[in-house]
Order: structure tokens, then sequence, then C-alpha cells
């Protein structure tokens, strides 16, 4: 048999091309970009990284056939302190906070399959909202307050809830809360909108993508069904990683052993999960990155952490508020450091500025800073969650510097 | 408002558990199990998955809301070399080879509703039933011919889509062949297949897990209309990463833009890829490790190399085949290393062995080499792939001493 060549050459401009991937940002900068802050790795991420940084790593010690089974390193043990840190029945792992969303609710739809329309809050991240279109379901989305707090209130969930009643004969097939949104950063407070939910009988889902391991979390308390997690948005894993937390009445649903036979070799795969395509999608870096940042997750989720986060981001608040044409977004104060402004000063400098809205960018790269998206200067988002204190002060510093240079204070 | 604390404790031992979460075995064993032979890290990827350890650290540039868009690093650029390398119109990053098997089926199913059968050979891979089941369809296998050989037969296809045109008053949804099975490592040439759906008008994915990477792929040539491949499997990626290669007239269906808008919000999101929930799932270390080794994954599939890694398999079998009880499975020569073998004569020895059949993991372990499945003497599954000429004779003389050491020599 002939195998014809592949019609690419290994020569020395491939090698050059993809050869020296670096990324020294890190180190030289502060990265202020939100999906950023919480993924960072902890020393013993990195650690575990390097270790287990082949494709199968973690399958080195798989002795049932999955991976959420092996016990040495502690998975199962991992799972279960997981578990008990989100104060849930059970958790499984999947590929992203996204996946776990759509995973919920394709297992919802199957087994509720009159219920149609999924109820969520206005600043859902559009992961949610795909979800939705995924499982080919409605969206009936609940309002929010507008400018200048963009706030999400209970009752508004109970309104929605009988307006989807009345529209469809039918209850909603789920709920849905994010708990902290990707665009002003509010933080819901999920226990009403739970009790409203266990009312008319309709799971919940909270999506903490931003939350789960930055902010305490205990899902009883919240009257929760559902949860999805982000390891790489919130607890500094390297990732693709996400937790799928759920009661475990759910239990079958969401660990939906593989039925399937061959109809030749009567092959079959009872100890698979479906809805993962068999093992949790995280063989290696992603699992063993997750688990080496748990320690210092659950210590930075306690009280006097989040205070202290929540300290940091008032302050910087503080300061630049009365810069000319900024005004904050959202609800104050806050409890989670993503951050929405708006620049309309730094608006107005772009009009006549040589660089346009680029400049934004460039005056606060030249002081360290990255993150800011680029020719926008209307408009801003950042977070300072675990910057250092010297560094959100040198931020703070850096916005009013460069407010003055434009006569904006 | 009172944010409860969690339910566990940041202390020593939950320190202890999850601080030092190392992995040697790579330094001081040869790890011959199939899994993990394809996706041992390059020295660039080393370098790169170092450098992108963080979360979401692709997206620092993020310019255009979709990573599959980002220009520097050249990601772009690396997947039009990556079509290329495969002779396929277009690539779209997955999960994993599961996950592009699962959304093809999806797309089919979509596409032509009233087709319900898909066509795979009876040596698929468990996802591939996992991806049939999760879209509701039925399997049709296309027989082996079983002990020692388990051949696939070329005509055998045609046989069971006709059966299947019977049955269903349809065509079959898609034929499916494995490239490179996972059981006996049995090389299977796509094109007489691909020639035989073409001539039925049916789809035709090609699951090259096990060999795009390791063998040239030449998508054109053996007229494929989908391939899934594997970074993690075979293709020296950290992963989780999978590559779904599609020809043109796919486009729409694989590359599905969101279409859903809140009903008060108006939001949209076109530059949404539905099927991969927004962005392609790799934010970070996945690609870029994938990335980085190309250009040796372009070198190592090139007709010498590969050649090369079937000496160093076909070296092993032709030395060890003769030991008492030893039988080779699967197609000789080996094309891939991938080898299946029954060991009776372990067997034999197992049954008044003090440590019953855990002995040949032992035997091995003693002499630096592990990947054989914990406690299973009467049947191996190795690979070679990527060993150096001194561990494949390390290995096989391995083997032999063993073999003497309980007398089946």
């Amino acid at each position: 048999m002939v195998i014809k060549l592949t019609n690419i050459e290994y020569n020395n401009e491939l090698v050059q091309k993809y050869a020296n991937l670096t990324r020294t940002i890190n180190e030289e900068f502060i990265n202020i970009h939100p999906i950023q802050r919480g993924g960072i790795l902890t020393p013993e991420a990195y650690k575990a990284l390097v270790a287990y940084g082949d494709g199968y790593s973690l399958c080195d010690n798989c002795l049932k056939g999955r991976i959420d089974k092996i016990e040495n390193p502690p998975v199962v043990e991992f799972l279960k302190d997981m578990a008990n840190f989100l104060n849930i029945d059970d958790v499984l792992l999947t590929g992203a906070a996204r996946d776990s969303k759509r995973i919920i609710m394709g297992v919802l739809a199957k087994k509720y399959p009159k219920r149609k329309t999924v109820v969520i809050d206005s600043l859902a991240h559009y992961t949610t909202y795909l979800a939705i279109e995924h499982n080919n379901l409605n969206v009936s989305e609940v309002p929010n307050s507008g400018d200048s707090e963009f706030k999400i209130e209970a009752s508004d969930y109970e309104k929605i809830i009988n307006e989807v009643i009345d529209d469809d004969g039918e209850l909603p097939l789920l709920v849905v809360l994010t708990h902290v949104d990707y665009k002003y950063g509010n933080y819901n407070d999920p226990t009403p909108i739970g009790k409203i939910c266990k009312k008319f009988n309709i799971p919940f889902l909270l999506n903490a993508a931003y939350s789960a391991g930055t902010l305490p979390i205990d899902c009883k308390n919240f009257h929760i069904d559902f949860i999805s997690c982000s390891g790489h948005k919130s607890m500094a894993a390297s990732g693709p990683i996400g937790l799928l937390g759920f009661k475990e009445e759910f239990y079958d649903d969401i660990m939906n052993a593989s039925q399937i036979q061959g109809n030749l070799s009567a092959k079959s795969f009872p100890s698979k999960i479906c809805n993962v395509m068999g093992c949790p999608p995280v063989y290696g870096a992603p699992l063993i990155t997750l688990m080496a940042s748990f320690p210092t997750v659950v210590k930075r989720t306690q009280k006097k952490y989040t205070d202290e986060e929540g300290k940091k981001i008032n302050y910087v608040i503080d300061k630049i508020k009365n810069i000319k044409g900024v005004q904050i977004k959202g609800k104050l104060p806050k409890i989670h450091p993503l951050t929405n402004i708006t620049t309309e000063g730094f608006a107005n400098v772009a009009m006549t500025h040589p660089r346009k809205g680029f400049f934004v960018r460039d005056e606060f790269k030249e002081r360290g800073i990255i993150g800011m998206l680029p020719g926008i200067s209307k408009e801003m988002k950042f977070s300072t969650y675990g910057l250092t204190w010297d560094q959100v002060i040198h931020f703070t510093n850096a916005f009013l510097e460069i407010a003055k240079k434009y006569n904006l204070i």
C-alpha cells in the first residue's frame, strides 16, 4: 500500500512560525481583563501543569475506565471536597461552564418534553443563550432596571414565570440566574429566586462562572438545583474545565449511563457517561491544575479575603469616579471586582487624538497595564481580582495620571 | 447582605492533599500505553505550555471575539496550515475527536431528518457509538474477519449500506471508518470506502484520532467529507483539543452562526458558532501546545519517519512472537504501532503466582516499563510510537527476560 505524502513541507519557515510561542506579558504587565484575573495559575498549579502536561497524563492511573473514579492522584476525594465546597450533592466535570449549561438544558428537555422555555436574567452570558439555542428551546428574559444600576429584581422572576405559564400552558423548563454577570459584574443573591422556583417546582440553575472560586457559594442555602462553574475563569485552573453541580434527584439524568449496543458486536459501554461522551473531558492539565489550586480557592473565598478584594475595587472606583465623563455602571458598592465604566471624557479626547480610540490602550500599556479592548474609548471593563494593593494603587494612579494628562481632572 | 461561609476548611490537611501532585513516571519509566505515546509533548510545546498556562491566556490577543480569528499568535495561519496538512477544505477546533463526531452527526441529523442510521466499522472506538447514541441515531456495524486479523473489507461497507437502504427506506446518515482502531491498531485504507460513499452520495467521516499526527493523511485522495482528529492523542498537544476537518459544502452546517435573539434585550451573537457554544473550547494551553508541536507533527508523518516507526514495532513483534502462548492480533506487518497480543503463557503463570495477574505489570515495572493494565495477564496492548531504538530494544529484552524467567521460551 502506498501512503501519499502530505502536501505541506517541514522546513525552517514552518519551524520559525510555531517554535517560539512566548507570552511574556504576565510577567511584565498587569492584566486587568476580567476573564483573565480568576484564571491565573497558583504556583502549585504551575508545578502540576508541568508534571501533567502530556495529553492523557492523568489516565496513567485509571483503573476503572473513568477519570472521575481515579483514586491516585485523589480525583474521587477531590470531587467530594468540591461538592462539599459548593454545598451541593454531586459534581460532574465538564469542558467548561457553557458545556454544563448545554448538558443541563438537554437533560431537562428530555425529561420534560412539553416544556419549551428557559427563563434567564437579561444580563446572562452569551453562552446561556447558545445553550438554549443548541437545545431548540425558547428564551424569556427577566428585565433589568437599566442605566446605571442594571439591577435584577427577584420579584420579576415570578412575573416572567407566570407569563411563560400563560403563553406556553406549561411551566418553564428551567430558570437561570447569572450569579455575577459578565457585563457589569453585578452580584445577584440567588436565595429569593431559588425560593420562587421551589414554589413553582421549576429547576433552578445558577451560572457561577465568575463567582464560584472567587466568592463563597452555598447551593443548599441558595435553593439551587444546578450550578455551572468555570475552572479557567475563576478557579485558577489551566483548563478548559467546568463543573456541573447537581442535586441527587438528577443523578441518573446527568450521569446517564450509555445504553447503546453494537448490532453485530453486541458491544456496550454501561460505565460511560453519555452526556460527556464517555469520560469527563479533562484528561490531564485541566483537572490536575484545578486540583492543585483548590486549597487556594478554598482560602480565597473566605470572608476576610473576599472583603479585601471588595475593598480594592471600591478603592479604585472611589478614586476615579470624579474624572470628567466617568460613570460607574452596575450596583455599588461592588461585591465582585468585575467593573464596567463609561468614559465620555476619553471618548471626547479620541475625537481629535492621532491614535483615535486606541490612545486609551496605549496610555495604559505605557504604564504597564494591559487588558483594555483596543480602539475603544467610550467604555472600559476591568477587574482588580487578585492584584496586590501595590498593583491596585499603581492602576489607580495610572488612571488619574492619564486623566490629568488630557485635562479630565 | 450576608454571604454564608462555605463548609470546608482551609487547613494543612487540605493543602497537603493537593499541593504536591507530581508525576515523575515519564522521566523514570518508559510508558508503552497506546493512548499516551502520541500525546507526549515536544520541547516546543512544553515551552508554550508554561508561557500560556493561565486559563484564557490566548484570549489576550482576541480582537474579533473568536479564538479562531486571532492573528498573533498565528492561529488563523495555523488553521490554514493544518487544513493543508490534512488536505481538506477547512478545520474547526473542538474539545476532542469525540466532540467532532458528536457535532458532525448532529449537523447531519438536522440536515437529513429522515436518515436514521450511521454505518460504522465494528472496531470503532466507544465514542463513535456514544456520538450515535447522543444524537438518537441507530448503529449498523460492518463486520470484521474475526480472530486473528480482525480485518474490515471495503466491500462489506457496500453490503451494509444496501441493507440499511432496504431496512430504513432511506440512505444511511453517515458512514464512519476508524482509520487506525483502538483495539488492534489495524490500519484501514479509506480510499475504496470513500469511493463507495461517493457512489451512494453518503457523507463519509474518517476517525483519525490515532492516525492524524502519526501517519500521513490526505483527505481529498481518501474521498473524505469529514475527519475527526485528536491533538492530545496523536499530535503532541496538552489538550483536550480535537479537530473537525470538513469539505467546503458543509461550511454553513459546521460553522453555524448563532441565530437566537433576546426577547427583551434583542441581544444576538451572529459571530459565535453554535456547535461549539461560541468559541472553539481551546482557550490557552490546548491550542498553543498543538501549534507549537505542529512542525514536529509535519516532520514525523513523513514517510521516512513513519517507516522507521513501523520497523520498531515489527522488530518487537518478530522477537516476541515465539514466546509460548503469545499470539499477535490484527493485521501484519504493522503500519501503526498500536499492538494487541494475547499471552496465554502469562495467564497460566498467573494461576499459581502469588500476585496473580498483577505479576505481569510488576515484572515490567521492575524493568522500568509501565502502561500495562493492572491485573491482566491474558492480553496486552502497547505502542512503541516515538520510542528510541534503545528503548525499543530494552522493551523487547525485558519481554524476553520475563518470558524466560517463567519458562515460556
